[in-house]
């Protein structure tokens, strides 16, 4: 988590939410790290965690992250929350809940539906206040 | 929607799930096509949704489709469907219903939440049997 927060300031110092995200792979001991990128790229989907896990499965060579943890400083979106079940990740960790766009502890609960397929272990609230007060202060510089 | 049954075949004949996606933008006759290339990119979010809208955005320069469609010979999962709402799509055109994986009129109902930012307009079923075929076929060879 100390890597994705270190991202997360990375992509505030460009503009971007700041959001870190990293996908460890215990067997190998891969590790891939990534922050939002969606104003750069201009690119919807370049939210964090979508970048680590496409990153990860392309070391991997396959579409599939079995085995594999996601640590994410913000609890990711539906299509993040969606895009690792997808993906098969193991465990979920995240930092700050996000009653706003959260899609796992919130609005759309992705994980929770009967029709998900694969449900990773989670566990929120990981270093929640310092990932929270680097949200908190970027919105207010913002404003 | 014939442009989007095309991709599908197209992503058929290559292995992939075959779905396709069409990103249409009104003002500039701009069209970007695309099919599902999971398996060859391995990429867990490489479905038809996503590529069509990453490369829709890239060449709009900027990560939202104000004012453009979207195409899909099926109804998006929760990923997409979370992604053509962070890409604020004006409509949503999508073919076959998907009980199973389906995130919009089933499972995580993305736009039903109350913490869906943007609801694009929703039309379901166009072309729906041609859409369901090509899938049935698909699944039936693979088993």
């Amino acid at each position: 988590m100390r890597l994705a927060l270190a991202e997360a300031r990375d992509a505030g110092a460009r503009g971007e939410v700041p959001v870190g995200a990293v996908v460890v792979d215990d067997r190998t001991g891969h590790v891939v790290a990534a922050g939002n990128r969606v104003e750069e790229l201009a690119d919807p989907s370049a939210h964090a965690e979508i970048l680590a896990i496409r990153e990860a499965a392309a070391a991997a060579g396959r579409p599939r992250l079995d085995g594999m943890d996601l640590y994410v400083t913000l609890e990711p979106c539906a299509m993040c929350a969606a895009a690792i079940s997808l993906a098969r990740v193991r465990r979920l960790i995240f930092g700050a809940y996000d009653p706003k766009m959260g899609g796992v502890e919130h609005g759309a609960r992705v994980f929770d539906q009967p029709t998900c397929h694969h449900r990773p272990e989670v566990v929120g609230g990981v270093a929640e206040q310092e990932a929270a007060a680097l949200l908190k202060e970027f919105f207010k510089e913002k404003r």
